[in-house]
């Protein structure tokens, strides 16, 4: 009978060893909530691949894949502030316009397709090229539709729909009526009119403001539209939540979470949020024949496997765009027309912006703070033009930025871009920190091999990374990339809006800004041993270095020869690479001849 | 004996349990640091009663009560990051002079009375009236003072205060007669100079930034001054704490606190927290005799059940401050007067700035930093007067806005506010979110319908909302209003200078923004149902609907005969809001016969 | 056997507890994490002694102490979000370049030295006056080195150094070739360049902002050269975590920590942290021998006791900066030369900028976001000329401002800081507190008593501080500093760029711009005492106090004279101080014919 009372010890023991846990708990948990990034810095730094982000949507049309900050083991990008996301829509899909809590800085990996970004208060400056402006236009399209009765999947409804045709046909008699009176009363009636609708392709980087709600239709026939983004919700605009919130406007989507990502379940849109009595008054519509219609299609398509993304049954939606005047349909998608705007964009994205009514005015739009000049703010430049470099060197790669300078919209949302190619094996990007933001990099192809080093000069990252992995660099760690394949491109997201990074070797890098002599003794030797330290790698301005004349291969060989196995991961981008590619063959060759004297041309970067 | 070490195991267990617990807490610690609007939405938002806040000043002389995010059971305030307040303040009372460490957008809901903000380095422009530059006043001054000796409430104290006049004669003389040296010697000495006073009254909107000292003066006999606010404590001005601090210049006040609340207890001025030797020195006065008197006065009130708000023996204050020129003392507080003042904002103001010496310079301000263009800054604004309106439907409502493009002190401090007023039973406020800001609404009459929607289209709120409730609607959160009583009044505080709101419907709202078959293919539905859809509400600019066509009463029985419920709600503001009432109910008469088509007009906003 | 059944409903019991308890400790975690300003005012105030902060580096040459928010028991540091550092660099060493995740605002207390600061991309305009533009300088350079052939601490080294000599010879003479033929192709190979180089001396106050290289060399043969900063971890620069951390280019350095303190260890240099082969290829250098170099020494210097401050063996580096024409070498230091920039700031900054290459360009930075005008921004000022003083008080003391209005660089950062001395015992410093900054307080010569008032009136600090403490007065908490010895000087770090100060006695005060009667109201008084306190302290315009006539000590004997327990701390800055201590001697004289009616001067201060 010892053992009880000496339990009841233990027991008070185990209480009290408890208590204090909790205390130190305590304080440790104050001061963890402030060190994502020293934590990160102890566990070292992991690529991260898409697929294995735990929160998901999924449908026909397309997915949806993202991490958040508050979701468990997502240390880099609690560090970061930043949620990643990658979405595919399927060809003849439609994702379904969304809003979300805090900005996107959104890449196009590959495809082509239609984007719409609702801004409050700004002008449906498009319009049906169908509808004329006196527009009787709306008669025209209701016969057009006639013939083709639905635009999305599912057939099994067609029956379904006709039922209802005749009871609306009443409504639909006094409202014809009503709308002729309009016009005769000199209301002009409006034709498809939206918000300006930009097309996207591979390269282009586009600025989404927290709470504009965007929808993505992916209109070729062939291939899929993949976008990669990161959601700052750390950014001044979200006041919500830590989390990326997705809310839909309406229809309904399935949210799948592994264990830790954030709980999932049916998000529905806000429309459907509301009560059908409630939107009818709002709406003003005599009956509800429409809202309990929605209702019923919105589950519908859930159950035939729509979600976020839309299968469209007829293929190609009847949106009003510019279009190009001339070309095949086939090509459309890589037309140089778009590219051409970027070289003029002072006038050429202004022009653009109001196509059919260019000195259209906000009409009354409710708060009158949305300004005019927001209205028609470049939110789309694309960052892959070879023409548009900011950094080039022949034979090793090139660099595009998008900053604040270049693009006000990134000033408003403080996030920057970054472009770069190594267009050879052993290639490198200098080792070097970015003083004022984090870097988070998307591979887009090729592979390369990086090292990270933290503040205490630990390799917290050493290895390779390879196309459609994600890498984040903290801020003030240094890094250094090198091409490992034939070729290494990348893009890097990075949180602020004017970030300046410091290179630690090559002219005008940090060991080149301070005297010789502070250098040899810090890094504990001699005077000339510092000028040779220092005098390293003049030719090079700018990040972007060739490959060493030490390197291991041959220089005489042409290195496009030399790697086969590379040639998978460049194949698939054959066809919109050809003509880049050509030119750097071509380089190479010519450079074969003038390794041991580079010629380096360096396109200021505040263009 | 089997018992023992199955427990043995048990406790194993239990600690094991305990632990691993523990850690599974921990992580989720670690993440719900930062999400309580995710929280609120998954609990619900539900409107509060300032009655209810769990920190509370009273009084002789008035309330103020108020919640801090850092509160228990406050998480829409933690989603939100404000704290919420209202201060009654009864006639003839003094709300002590008191900072802050967060700025304060306040508004006044009924009531009238005398603000006093003092702003560093600002100059003294006000000047008492009986004062003349040449200023024999102070004499003049203190024979009329000995007509009325006291000015606060506590007859118990006269004995006691003239006890200590004698000995306060000889520094009296000493003092008396340096003054005149001193205006021999060339020095002009000042009457009774103060920063500028500022009348506030039912409907206006005050900015008092963090740190500057206000005081609040009810000089009305018969009428409550009462005044709602948000204290913006995230705020950048706000560098100490989450929580809402008050500090009282000098006085005592006693703050309780329910269980929840902030830790109660008495708070001192600033001016008592020092040592009585430290003050005399840097006060230079040749005996403590005042500060003696200080402290035991300021005990003594509180001891007579004077806190934050001292009632007023005497009743009015002798407070520099301009009068209206004509017309009785009676109305003086609702003078329209006052009103002009907005419409010539630019110069009017401006010019009120510096009624008695209007060149005057900020004579030598201790710092150097303020500037003098922020001296004259409008911190006050009328936010419901009907002609200021900037959106107006007849027969349905109004709004009118202040944001950083109409204030520039609402830039400053980075917040907004609207007033609505629907004006008619089913007249709605439409479907719509706010981009970049919590919506934070106060409901100063009558009563509405209410629908709040989350991301994941749950409704988090619908419910009927009455006079004197906050309720927050969080960032990007879609909600519909709708007045369930003859009128439903509210002013919205908005974290944001200039919020930007999306209608769902109407004209220019986010479904007209999009073309008709991305509405049909979200929704579910046909193309010439969306353009059903897209149609609706046509005829409305701006988020105020009339009520729907359809709706269930009557249109030709006049609606001001026919809800005899909501007249004592209504009958309260029967005095000051006639004129508007008559307005209101021909307006109704006249909408009867043309209620097929209202005619709506809108100000622009931007004025 | 009653006892284990019973057990078993304690362990229920002691589960529950446990779980209730966690449930309770959850609640006070959530509002613990932004309070600690609140915490700091229940428990008060204390001064902080920079050697007993927990975290140390310590070398031969010097010492660096620090403290960060999220070390154990710093409440303070915690509330006011910034981390508090002490430098100590010894006579002939060389603190090594670092750069930090957070913007330093550092004060130098005693002695001068050279600092650099290398920002990115920026222009190498500082060249080794040995060097001509034509340049065979690097041959006269080299020569010169082999009569001193190493610049460091470590004889022992020496055969090691010339062990290697050979073998570079080769690597040397092909890089000579190649730079001759560089220079026959007439790309001018520059000298030993590197960016600005400051002097800085006692007083001088410096910002550098996050991720900027910066290193300290003092030069003084016989002097320390003594820093003090705060770093401020919630600067929106830093985006890395709310620990200071420090990042060394190159070199090793052991950081000590006391329990609590940050985790120590050794911190290598960022260029050490990455892999010899990957160094190898961006340097583009044949052999690794350098860098094998690099890392032998690095080690063994670790082992020869030095750290992040080298002391060097030669003495004197030879660095290019600008010297003073005429004068000697030993009263360098303190040469009136460098002061005089202060007065023409404009121009005479401006023109120091460029000395060599007047028109300098940026030479292609990589990534152009570094504008030309940041390059040339002010980082440097004098905060303790007498001549250049904001507010001076004769027989009191003085106030020097630095804010955004005076030097851009602080407007970027959002830090300013003040310099107060009070010159007499019994001078204040009036009572006052600063509406929307943090104040950190240290003290630089003698000591004074202050007091601090939090919210509720408590005064959570009453004492005396001395040279050398750190003392922190948080935002909107009232503060009055009287001068206990002859002297007390200190610096005041604001955490705003534009700080401003509310006094709550003398002219302009808080006090005198409130009208008499609701003073009087507020205090409990009747009107001609509130009159008596709003008329104290009418001479004094700026928070410097004269000592009040009412002060114990005679007036008529010379303050000097009387107090000899200030001799000890006034004396070591005997050599520096001489004129100044002169002046005021004359002053404290002529004074005390005047007493009764000081003048006082007072230069504006947005100079």
């Amino acid at each position: 009978m010892a053992a009880p009372p000496s339990m009841l010890w233990l027991l008070l023991l185990a209480l009290l060893v408890l208590g204090v846990r909790g205390e130190a708990e305590r304080e440790a948990l104050i001061s963890e909530r402030r060190d994502a990034c020293n934590r990160l810095s102890n566990r070292g730094i992991h690529p991260r691949d898409p697929s294995q982000f735990p929160n998901r949507f999924r449908s026909h049309g397309g997915t949806l894949q993202y991490a958040s900050p508050a979701d468990a083991n997502m240390t880099d990008l609690d560090c970061a502030g930043v949620a990643l996301l990658r979405e595919i829509i399927r060809p003849y899909s439609l994702s379904r316009p969304r809003y979300s809590n805090a900005p996107h800085l959104l890449y196009v990996e590959r495809g082509s397709g239609l984007l719409g970004i609702v801004t409050p208060g700004c002008p449906t400056t498009f319009r049906n090229p169908f509808a004329t402006p006196s527009c009787p236009h709306r008669e025209e399209d209701r016969r057009r539709r006639r013939r083709r009765p639905y635009d999305y999947e599912s057939e099994s409804e067609r029956e379904s729909e006709y039922e209802y045709e005749e009871e609306e046909e009443d409504e639909h008699e006094t409202r014809q009526r009503r709308q002729q009176q309009e016009q005769e009363q000199g209301q002009e009636k409006e034709g498809d009119t939206c918000q300006k609708v930009r097309r996207v392709k591979e390269g282009d980087l586009v600025v989404i403001f927290a709470g504009n709600t965007f929808w993505l239709d992916n209109d070729n026939p062939s291939q899929e539209l993949r976008l990669v983004a990161i959601v700052d919700v750390s950014n001044n605009q979200n006041q919500l939540d830590r989390r990326y919130k997705t809310f839909l406007v309406s229809g309904e989507a399935r949210l799948e979470s592994e264990e830790g990502g954030e709980e999932g379940g049916v998000s529905r849109g806000v429309l459907q949020g509301f009560s059908n009595d409630v939107l009818q008054r709002a709406l003003d519509i005599g009956n509800t024949t429409i809202l309990r219609h929605i209702e019923r299609r919105v589950s519908q398509q859930r159950q035939q496997g729509q979600g976020l993304h839309i299968r469209l049954h007829r293929g190609q939606l009847d949106i009003p765009h510019p279009r190009q005047r001339r070309g095949e349909e086939s090509q459309q998608y890589y037309e140089p027309e778009y590219e051409e705007e970027e070289e003029e964009d002072e006038y050429k994205e202004e022009e653009e912006e109001y196509p059919c009514e260019r000195r259209g005015r906000r009409r009354g739009s409710g708060n009158g703070v949305a300004e005019e000049g927001s209205c028609s703010m470049r939110l789309r430049q694309s960052l892959n033009r070879a023409d548009n470099a900011d950094i080039y060197v022949r034979g090793a790669g090139r660099v595009n930025l998008a900053n604040a300078l270049k693009m006000p919209a990134l000033q408003v949302v403080g996030l920057a871009a970054d472009y770069v190619k190594l267009e050879r094996r052993g290639a490198m990007f200098a080792p070097s920190f970015v003083v004022n933001a984090h870097r988070i990099m998307y591979v887009t192809r090729g592979r390369g091999r990086i090292q990270i080093v933290d503040d205490k000069g630990r390799r917290v990252f050493s290895g390779e990374v390879r196309q459609g992995q994600f890498l984040l660099i903290p801020q003030n760690f240094a890094a250094v990339k090198e091409a490992t394949a034939q070729i290494f491109e990348w893009v890097a997201f990075l949180t602020d809006g004017r970030p300046l990074r410091e290179q630690l070797v090559g002219r005008n890098s940090l060991i080149q800004s301070m005297p010789r002599q502070v250098v040899a003794a810090t890094c504990g030797i001699r005077g000339n041993e510092a000028e040779q330290l220092i005098g390293s790698r003049q030719q090079t301005v700018g990040p972007i270095l060739t490959p060493p004349s030490s390197y291991y291969y041959s220089r005489s060989s042409s290195s496009s020869r030399t790697y086969p196995e590379d040639l998978d991961s460049t194949t698939e981008s054959q066809t919109t690479e050809t003509e880049t590619k050509t030119e750097a063959e071509t380089e190479t060759e010519a450079e074969a001849q003038t390794e041991t004297q580079p010629v380096t041309a360096v396109l200021t970067a505040s263009a």
